[in-house]
Parts: C-alpha cells; sequence; structure tokens
C-alpha cells in the first residue's frame, strides 16, 4: 500500500514552537512529502537541518502556499491573519497556533483527545487553543464526560518561552544581572521577571481580565461544548523557561473522589498520572519539558465543596502546548480524509 | 512622662527573620531596654549591631529568659515547643513565628489590623500566623467585615526565603549551575527549585493536602472568628528570593462591585491599593521587598460566580509575613498595657 504523504510548511519556522514542530515532525515520522519553512526577512536565506535535508528559510509571498498541503501557523497574530486566508484560497489547510481565529464561529477549535470530531466540518482552517487551555482540557475532559463540571477556578504558572525566545534572553540576563547586584531594564514582560512573577499574561480588557484568562475560560467552553461552565482565572507568569503549571479546583454535578478521578485520568488519553505525595511524586515545569503528555497529580477532595476536587495540572507549552497538539490536529485530518 | 522600656529577646537572630527583626524594632524606635539575642550554638559568641550597641549572640539555656519581657520566637517549631513554657513560667510574653501553637485553644493567633482584641486574654503566649494567612486576612477582613465571606479559593506563589537562607543559597545555586548547563542535586527542596515551580509548601497529609494548606485554611478561620468559612487551597514554591503572591477567588455573602472592594481597601489598615491594569499597576513580590503594607490588585468581578470578586494580593514574607506582625503584636500588648 502506498500511503500518501504531505507537503507542510511552517511559517515562523525559527521560534522556539517552530524548532519544536520540526522536532515532532520527525520523531512521529509524520508522512512529509517535502517541507517549506517560512521565517522572518532577517532569517531568509539560511538552512535547517529536517527530516535528513537541509530545507532553506524562505519570506513568506502570496504564492508561498501554492504546493503546501497543510501550513502549521505558528508566527503571531499578524502573519497568521493576513497569510491564512491566502493559504486556504490555495487550498492548503491551515492549522492556526496564534490564537485569533479560535473563538470565530465555524472555525474548530480542537484538541485531539477531546473533540477530534469537531474537525469534520472544516473549511480549510483548525485552530489550535491556547497551551493554558489545551492542559486543562485535556485534563478535564475525562473526568467532565462521566460527571459534567458546573465552575472552574484556575491559577496558572506560565513560563516564558510562550513570549518567544527574546523573553527567555530577558529572563536569563534579568537572573545574571541580579546576583552580580545589578538590575535590568525589562523590554518584553512589562516588569522585572527575574526572582519575580507577574499576574499580566497578554493584554488587559476593560474588565480586568486580561485576554489570556478569557482566552482560557472562552476556549474551555468552546471545546467542551458547554456554554454554562463557569471559569475563572489568574494567569501569572513565572521565572521558568518551559512548562506551564496549573492550580485547578473543579465543581463537578455530583461528588466525585479522588480515588474515582485517579482511575479514570491514569487510563485517559495524553494523561500520564503522577500523583504519590508519600514520595513528593506530583508534575513540575522542569520534568515536563520535552514530554508529549499532560501530567496530572496532587489530585484532593476540594475541602471548600462537596462536589470539589483540586488538582494540579503541568505540560510542556511549546510541545503539547502549541507544536505536538497542531501535529496531532493534521494526523487526524489525515485519518479522517479530511485533508 | 517616662515611659517604660523593654526587656526583649529574639530566638533565631542570625535567620534571615532574625535579621528583619532587628532592622522592624529598629525603624520603629521599639522601647527597647535591653535586648537579648539567641542563635544556634555555631554563632554564640559572635556580636550583631543593634540599636547603636554591639550584641553578643548566646546560646539559649533555662535560665536565658529571666531578664526578659517580651521573646520572639522565630527558630523554628522545636526550639520554639522546647522553650516557650520556660520563657512563660519565668513571666516573659512570648510571641512565636513558628506554628506549632496558632491553632492551640487559648492561645490567641493575632492579626493587628484584624483580631487584636484577641490578645485581651493571652497566657503568656501569643502566636503569629503563617505569612500567606496573614497576607490573606489584612486583604480580605476589611470586606468580610461588610460582606461576609462564604468561601475562598486560594493559590499561592511563595518565596523561598521561607525556608532559610539555605534555601536562598540553594536557589541561586542551582540558578548558576543551570545556566551553565548543568543540574544541581536538591538538599532543602524535595525537587529542583531554578527555572521551577512546586506544589509542595510543607509536609503531605493523609488526605492530600500539606500542612501550609491546611494552616492557610485553620488559621484564616480562626483569625475571622468564623468557622463555617469554606477554603480550597494550592500553596506553590516559586523561584523568588523575598514576596509572596497570592491569586484569591472569593464569594461574599452578596454581591460586591469591584469598585465598591477598592474604595473599602484604599483605606484600610496596613493595606496598600496598587491597581490600575491600564498602566501594568499592580503588585509583584519584587516590589513588596522591604515593605510593611500587603498590596492588592487585580481586583476584578469574579465571572464565575454573582457574589464573587478576583484578587491578587502580595507582602514581603519575611516583614509583614513575619517579623513586623510579630512586632505589631508587640506593641498592641504594651498599648493595651497587656505585658
Amino acid at each position: 500500500m502506498l500511503l500518501r504523504k504531505y507537503h507542510i510548511a511552517i511559517v515562523g519556522a525559527t521560534g522556539l514552537v517552530g524548532q519544536e514542530f520540526i522536532k515532532i515532525l520527525e520523531k512521529r515520522d509524520f508522512p512529509i512529502a517535502s517541507v517549506h519553512l517560512f521565517a522572518s526577512n532577517k532569517s531568509t536565506g539560511k538552512k535547517l537541518f529536517v527530516s535528513h535535508n537541509h530545507v532553506e528559510l524562505k519570506e513568506l509571498t502570496r504564492n508561498s502556499f501554492d504546493p503546501v498541503d497543510i501550513a502549521f501557523f505558528a508566527a503571531g497574530s499578524e502573519i497568521s491573519q493576513h497569510f491564512i486566508p491566502r493559504a486556504v484560497k490555495r487550498a492548503a489547510t491551515a492549522i492556526d497556533c496564534s490564537g485569533v481565529f479560535g473563538m470565530d464561529e465555524g472555525v474548530p477549535l480542537v484538541v485531539p483527545e477531546v473533540n477530534p470530531q469537531d474537525l469534520e466540518n472544516h473549511h480549510g482552517l483548525i485552530a489550535s487553543p491556547n497551551s493554558t487551555t489545551i492542559q486543562l482540557v485535556v485534563a478535564l475532559h475525562p473526568l467532565h464526560r462521566v460527571n459534567p463540571i458546573k465552575r472552574i477556578v484556575v491559577d496558572t504558572y506560565q513560563a516564558v518561552s510562550e513570549t518567544g525566545s527574546s523573553a527567555v534572553d530577558e529572563l536569563n540576563a534579568q537572573i545574571k544581572l541580579v546576583l552580580e547586584g545589578k538590575i535590568g531594564v525589562p523590554h518584553i514582560f512589562p516588569h522585572q521577571i527575574a526572582f519575580n512573577v507577574l499576574p499580566e499574561v497578554d493584554v488587559f480588557w476593560d474588565d480586568g481580565y486580561t485576554k489570556e484568562e478569557w482566552r482560557l475560560s472562552e476556549e474551555t467552553r468552546k471545546i467542551l461544548h458547554n456554554d454554562t461552565i463557569a471559569i475563572s482565572a489568574t494567569c501569572v507568569r513565572v521565572p521558568v523557561i518551559v512548562g506551564n503549571g496549573e492550580a485547578v479546583h473543579v465543581e463537578f454535578s455530583k461528588p466525585i473522589k479522588p480515588e474515582e478521578a485517579r482511575t479514570i485520568l491514569a487510563s485517559a488519553p495524553g494523561v500520564k498520572l503522577l500523583d504519590d505525595p508519600s514520595v513528593s511524586l506530583y508534575p513540575y515545569p522542569w520534568s515536563a519539558v520535552g514530554t508529549d503528555d499532560v501530567l496530572v497529580g496532587r489530585i484532593r477532595r476540594d475541602a471548600s465543596h462537596a462536589n470539589g476536587l483540586v488538582m494540579w495540572v503541568v505540560a510542556d507549552n511549546l510541545r503539547k502546548g502549541v507544536a505536538l497538539n497542531a501535529v496531532q490536529i493534521a494526523e487526524q485530518l489525515i485519518s479522517k480524509g479530511l485533508v
């Protein structure tokens, strides 16, 4: 049997997420016919090593997507807004990680472990959710299926790599300065991030929430197909390079025992249970780096609500948080014959 | 008028908290007749500069408290358990920061801005609460007075200095190793803390909560004189040296507008309001270092509950979190003629 192979594009190939895309496509033996890498014009002409080939980085043009079947967009919202309509017009299927289209009606917002069926009616564009949303719904959906969720209170501990490699550089540079007794001027983050935490991820809206907190709430409801789940979130940037943590307090429709949740999550797709406090076994960002799974631990009764559970959820924000989820979407499209 | 002065002792004088005690007593012109400094025997004989005098560090003995009026205990639970009964027997008033006595019946657990009246019936021992509790109740009590709180969900971002100077050293050493591409073996914390966050503060109990989470809940109820407030907490250690953050989601008895809460907190004792997202004005640990106030910002409607508010609370964990609160307790005892 001859398996079909696909011409793929990575837009934003030199970024931290772009690099993850390349690693993941290789590791998963994605059926690649050809790879087209796009980056900002300062990288144009350079070459990256992909699947045993040197591939030249190109600048995006109106015709870039002519030979492309599947285009992964990981270069920010402006690039996605400008080029995705062009890619779709040229019959490429775009998988967008920028977040601009996720809440648009008619655009499937998909986490393959949770709502792969939403891919069926795509019109050439599929949105991959925000990293904080992805790890939350992968951990909660298996429980929600058996005991519908009423309310979620979630506070995040988010890594700087979400903001790109310049943010990682800023953290490292500031740390060195502080250790020398100096202070660095922040450029990427609104205040110093070294030895600090900042309750500001993405822009503030008029109601006092950030766009990140709004997305986490709205995307979760859209993916779980439930408009009534109440969600309260505070999103916080922490001086971690890779790996997002979430403290999650969930109210279900009826009581649920921690052991019941553990049993369900132990066999849930995309979840790895790490939950034995007696030996300090629980997930943390450093242990999540380079892993595909959403890691769940510290599952316990919510002391403040009869139907509640509290848990701690961690994932690699570049991998399952962005690139892996997008590649899994492409794999689903292929297996369902939707591309 | 001749003001009475007091013979005071600091137990654990060389620790991070002990150093804060010395700074705060000097800064606040505490009416000191004499200072007695106690430390572990490896420091005995050394001298510290306190109120223009060199004071020799001594080892604790059975008779150490004979000349002492007020003894501040900041040397951990074992020292407190062993020596506080001796201090009280010798007619000293002990103010304990170790946490071992805080939930004992008959022991006042006091935050002077919140429940100074509880000092009235002390029997020689007053407990100062955990740092996470102190900043939470200073921020919430002014609101609770006008609109009783039903439920609190709180997740913490706690600094390593709570664990002592060796923990600060471990963070700094690990950071340097990681920046050199190496890995350090953790000694103080259960896992690496550099570029990481750990959902483990203090020991785990059988129900899956940590002692820190339990204390935060129980102490809050005791200080607010309300057994029915439901509390759910996850306490997380972050790679910050000084300054604890708390994401707080509160349900009140009836609706409360963010503006109403801001008006109340703007004039609340011990609170400083820093709340203007339009210019990224909110508290963060780095900005809290060396400040006396509990800093509150990001006050907004809880999108998940009609009677809810969400806020972000930060304080210096060594200062208002421990030493300042204990000194304020002593000042209250003096002004009330209770010592």
